[in-house]
This record gives structure tokens, sequence and C-alpha cells, in this order.
């Protein structure tokens, strides 16, 4: 079936973006009213997702809508811009044109932005056992099996069954896996406080399994370790150079031990989306498609990869990271290219601008680090906020946002502690 | 398997309040902190969900968690009352005990206020095609099915299976179902105006199906016709003395006409929840249990039947009605009726007082009846949203839905219009 664009102008030049994250909605907004341009902008979700707060779903903080928008109205006022929901099933490079579903769209111009998703290292079985954190869903799901596994231990009378069911290991000890325990641990001890009879929340297990040498490998090493202090503080036991051998559903062998937990949750590594080109291009160890410096397609001047799909070397072995910052200047600058092209300009190569990396540790704490400035705790965490909120797309979900977090912070209660039905055992 | 109580004094005697809806969490308010009494509150949900607004979770305007409290966090500072999740099987009324799951539990005195479902007449095979909306899972499968219809009607080429796609019907043209189609008019009118290219919203079609000879039957006749007007006005076709003959996946047969409709929605009849009681008692027609003019169950003074499950005649052939303001006065009549009987003291028979009834149509319009007293217009819909506010379990659900309604109101753009991935196709 031939599908048509009512919208778009004779003689303007179509610019496909696959994929709605932060790289594919800042490539789409630039172009926003431009001459001669006509987006479409494809995903197979119909909203706009802030990944960096999901974890705050995950732990019963925010709701979905919070950090959730409908890419749809994000463009309602560009007439230029087209939104399609859609999977795409294979880009032609060769011959300009992408199959979404079972029609064909053709380009002049394409962005492919289709982010990254959770990689078992070669144990997709796991997955069952221990959801990631990459979609609203899994969000959910995580939250559910939280508040459940309390449910359960507050009716289980066998002690060792109800020791398992309140023991939490997280796997991966990156930024999500510290804020996910963090936010579990500030759960069990402060959160649930009060709500139950015969088990005491606040007993909870709460493990951080990590298989490097130090937690947030990426940021300095004094941070690795004042972050782990403050994680132990908080009643989470940090476990380095702790290798998982297996998951199952009964809980996590680690090097040798094997510990009981209801609850397992991944946060240990992610590669590239995968798309199918034709011809096939070139990847690195990641998955990642290997880019030219102006972030285009080596021998396809028209067709680019940008955010965690891209592998960008900044110097030998250097590659830039999979940051939201990082995704967003790949957007705004993949299109001025193509804006550029457009009017037969020169091109100019990619600079990644780092503007640092941050977590949070529970409530109240966090570790930023931005060149030479390094900064923990309260200051670190009023940072944190203030960026996340500004980065935040919509004017409603800052306010909601915000209005949430005054409320989880000052009275530290959790206003999303749903149990809803699952969808996921019924999936597997 | 022996569930402990250790939070229950030696000596209190023990009530058992099954199902945590506006009756029955109201009947353990009532008794918190009461001296000599213990209170177990079951329920097969973590949460208290408030009803009259899951129409607003259906069509994206506010997010589940505004509406919905967990019972538990109500009763963190009650230590007479526990909280515990678990599905009744059965009511021992000679025993005096209850099954949970595994698990029996003794009671000196029990109230059953476990609601209403759906019914479908003799027809369950149409649940599927026809979801009601009685749950926070059938609101967001009912919000997913709208939306996806509207991005389904973009991507579609066949102007018959476009049309289809952007057609609505709702069955029974109760509040809910009057509330619903608004609703759906109201998004397709105003929200989503502007988000498609390909499609305009507002030619949407929208069907309110009544079997009966008008809508709202159980308000005055003036407000039927206003309401029906109302609804006109919006875009809502209302078709009375439609009787519904067959639903299947592409719509509905109402008489002789067959509507082609990719989203049918059930608003039409609800039957009260089964419950094993040994030995059997007493119903009505509607599945309800008889009970006394003390609520109580004929034969067993300290058993209690209240809410949308009992049936409560107020004079010959008229009942009390299913809505919320008679179930919370029901659950605090009887929780003072058993406290009274506890101390030796008499028991007095229920008296509903009279509310009225209300029911939004679209946005800023109501229709309300409350004795001699007629609303309808702007001035019925600002005393629907303060009565709804002011009902509204929990000060952050109150703010938080508040401030959702002004954003609503304001922009004309709702905020949860989120698809997420249905449990719905893969349950059945």
């Amino acid at each position: 079936m031939r599908i048509i664009h009512p919208a778009k102008k004779s003689g303007s030049k179509i610019v496909i973006i696959i994929g709605g994250g932060f790289a594919g909605l800042n490539a789409a907004k630039t172009f926003v009213n431009k001459e001669n341009v006509f987006v479409i902008l494809i995903d197979q979700r119909n909203h706009h997702l802030f990944q960096p707060l999901l974890y705050q779903v995950a732990t019963a903080g925010l709701s979905p809508a919070d950090i959730a928008v409908p890419i749809r109205g994000q463009f309602s006022q560009a007439k230029n811009v087209e939104v399609h929901l859609g999977r795409v099933t294979c880009v032609n490079l060769k011959n300009n044109f992408i199959t979404v579903d079972q029609d064909e769209f053709e380009f002049d111009s394409l962005i492919v932005a289709c982010g990254a998703q959770h990689s078992y290292f070669a144990h997709p079985e796991w997955e069952i056992f221990a959801p990631g954190l990459k979609t609203l869903e899994q969000a959910t799901e995580i939250r559910r099996r939280i508040l459940s596994s309390f449910e359960n231990a507050e009716n289980e009378m066998d002690p060792k069954k109800q020791q398992a069911l309140l023991t939490f290991v997280v796997v991966g000890g990156g930024p999500t896996g510290v804020e996910l325990a963090g936010a579990i641990a500030d759960i069990s001890r402060t959160v649930l406080i009060g709500d139950f009879r015969r088990i005491d929340s606040s007993s909870a297990r709460i493990l951080l399994v990590e298989a490097g040498t130090r937690v947030l490998a990426s940021f300095d090493d004094s941070l690795s370790i004042k972050t782990k202090h403050d994680l132990e503080g908080l009643g989470v036991e940090v476990m380095t150079s702790a290798r998982v051998a297996n998951i199952t559903s009964d809980g996590v062998q680690v090097g040798d031990e094997f510990i009981s937990a209801a609850c397992v949750f991944w946060a240990a590594g992610v590669q590239a989306a995968k798309m199918n080109f034709e011809p096939e291009v070139g990847l690195d160890r990641a998955g990642r498609v290997k880019v030219n410096k102006d972030l285009s397609i080596p021998g396809y001047k028209n067709a680019f990869v940008i955010g965690d799909m891209a592998s960008v070397e900044i110097s030998a072995e250097k590659f830039v990271p999979g940051l939201a910052p990082a995704a967003i200047q790949a957007g705004k600058h993949c299109a001025r290219t193509i804006l550029a092209t457009f009017k037969g300009q020169a091109r100019t190569d990619f600079k990644y601008v780092d503007k640092g990396q941050m977590a949070t540790i529970g409530k109240y704490r966090a570790v930023m680090q931005s060149g030479p400035v390094k900064l923990v705790g309260y200051l670190a965490w009023l940072a944190w906020l203030f960026i996340h909120i500004f980065y935040l797309v919509g004017f409603k979900n800052r306010v909601s946002v915000l209005a949430d977090w005054v409320w989880n912070y000052t009275f530290s209660k959790r206003g999303s502690r749903l149990i809803t039905e699952s969808q996921w055992q019924l999936k597997k």
C-alpha cells in the first residue's frame, strides 16, 4: 500500500527520522517550519520517554505519564512534520527508501536513531527473572515485583522464604543500578515503615552486584568510593568484582554464593538496537554503527546514525558516551548538516561537548562530575534535580514531577504504589 | 498454614472486612484505634480505587496513581488494623471463619463488601471486544484502544476501514456511558486537533447506545432530555431504545444495523461480585445478598454484607442504589453496629440518606439531582468537581487531580496519552 503525505509541499525534500528518543526528537525539532523540508518521524511507540527518570517509575516515585509525552503532541503546530507510528523493518541505503510494516517510504535524507536495549551477555533466558529498565512496561513490572515481594513476605510464615522475598538484587553498578538500589533502600527504610504488621520492611536486604572493581566505573575513582560509602549508609550491600554466573526464579549465583532472592533486576549492560540495513553497514563490538565524523554512514552522505546506536570516536579508543546530552547534541548537529547540504553549503564534523555525568544515591544525595568539577552530597543532588527538571520535555511534566518530588521528599511517602496486573509472565 | 497476627492484643475481638472499596474502607476507618477490636482488612488488590473518576483514566485525563491509593498506607498509624493482600475463596458463616488463599482466618464479626463487576447479560464472549470500566487495567486498556484507533486510522489508506477505526461505540446510557462518550468526543474534537496529517480527528463518530427509552434513566426526565441534547452538541450520536444484538471484533449489531467500529466499550450492566458462602445465602435477581434492615445476613447477627453486593430495600421495590455515598454510609453504620454489639448495646436500622446523583457531560457541563434540586450546565459541573475532589482519598491525590484538571481544561491537552503494551489480548 502506498502511503500518502498530504502535508508535504511539492518540491520539498523528505527527511526520515527513525526513533523519537533524545536524538531523533531533537533532530526533528531542528527542522520545524524550515522551508522546503518535510520530516517524517517514525517510532514504534507513541511517546518520547525521559529514560533518566525511569528508575523513579520503577520505585513508585513517579507515574508513567510524568516522564513520557506523546511524540505527536510535540509537533501539532509544525506543519512540515508528520509523526508515524510504526515499526521499521528495513533501511535500503542504495535506493533511498525504508520499509515500515507493509509500506515503503522514500527519503532524500535519513537519520537512524533507535537507541539501545539490554544485553544479557549471551544469556537471554535471564531476562524473565531479571528485567531491565528501558521501557515504561519494564518500569511498572519492576514496581509490581518490588511491591508484591513485600506483600508476599507479609503473608509468608516460613522464615527462609520470607527472607528471600525481602532480598533485592540489582545487577550492574552503573548509574541505573546505583539509583535503583538506592531507591529500593529508601522504600524499605522510610516509605513502607508502619505499613506492615508481620515483617519489618527495613530489614530488607538490598544488594548491588558489580562485576568490575568499583561502582560508577565511568566516574572518577574518588566518587566511586564515596558512592559505595553512601550506598552502604542507606543499607545497600555493595559487592564489587562479583560476577553473576546464573539467574533463576529462586535467585542469583554470584561466584560461589547463591543468593536467594525473589527480585533480581538487570542494569548490567546495553547493546545498540538492531536495524536491518541494505547493504550491511560496519558495526563495532557493542553492535553500534561506525559513522564518519559528520555522523553519516560511510559511503552514504545522505544517511546518518546518531545517539546510542552510533559509534563515534573522539580519540583513540574513546567514544561519545550513551548519554542524553550526547544524543541531543548529535540530533541537532545532524539536522543542521542536512539543512546545510540541501542549501549546498559545507558540512562540519560533530564535536561532542562533555557536559559531565551524574547519579543520585537515595534521597538528598548524588554524585556529579563535569570536567574538573566533582560534587558529592546534597549540593550535587540539588544540581541533579534542577538539571533533570530542565531537560524534561513538556511544561506539564516539569510541574508534575516537581510536585511529586516535593510530596515524596517531604512526607517520605510515594504516591504511585500500585500493583497492577502483570503482562510479563503471560508473554514469556 | 496458620497465619499469626502479632499486632492483635489478646482479648480483643476480630472483625474481618473483605473488600477495600468505599464500603469496606470506611468501615475499617471507623474501627481505627478503638479498644478491644482488631480489624483484618482483606483485598485482592493493594489499592483502593476511586471508581467515579475511572473514565478519566480511560480517556487520558488522569494517571492511574491519581485515583488510587495503597490501602495499607491508609492504616500505617492504626495499630489495630492489619491489611492483608489475598483472595477470599470461602466464607463459613456457621463456624465463623473465612478461607484466604490457603489460610483460614477466624472472626468474631464479618463485613463482606466485594462490590460489583460487569454483566454481559449471558454473553461473556463480548467482553474481549467491549471491555468494561471497573479496574485500572481496564481503564488503561480502553485508553490504549482509543489512542491506537486514531493512530491506526492515520496509517490506514482504505476509507472504509479508516471510518471503522474512527467509530467509537459506548454501550449503556448510565452515568459511566454518558461520561465516557462525552470524554471521547472531547478528545477527538479538541485534544487531538492538529496532531494528525491524514485524518481529521474531529470527524470521529461517537455513538452512545442505550436499550431503554432515555439516557440517565435514574435521573429526572427533564435531565435526560438535557443530557441527550448536550451530548449531541458535543458530537455524540445518542441512540435510545436500541438493543445490542451482537458484538464482534468488527463492530456492533444494533437492531437491524451493523455498526463497523474498532472500539466498543461496555457500560451497560453490573452484577454483584460472587462469594462462596457456607451455607448459601439468599440473593436477589441482580445477584445481591438480601440483608436485614441492620445490614446483617438473615440468621447471622455477626455477619454483614454492604455496598454494591447488598440488596437493601428502602420501600417496596425501591433499593439503596450502588453509589459511593451509599457504600460509605453503609460502611460506617455497619462498623458502629458491630461496636455497639460488642458493648452489649442495641442496634439500629440502616437509614440511607439520599445525597443525589450526578454525571459530567464533556468539559464544563454536568447534570445533578439531589432531592428536589436539579442542576444542569456549568454550575452542576462546578459542584461535580468540588464534590469529587472532596471525596477523593488522600491529600496528594486531591492536589494532583486538581492540578491535572486545571492543565487539561486550560490547554485542552491531556497529559496521559500513553499507549503502553496490552496484556488484554494475551490473556484471552
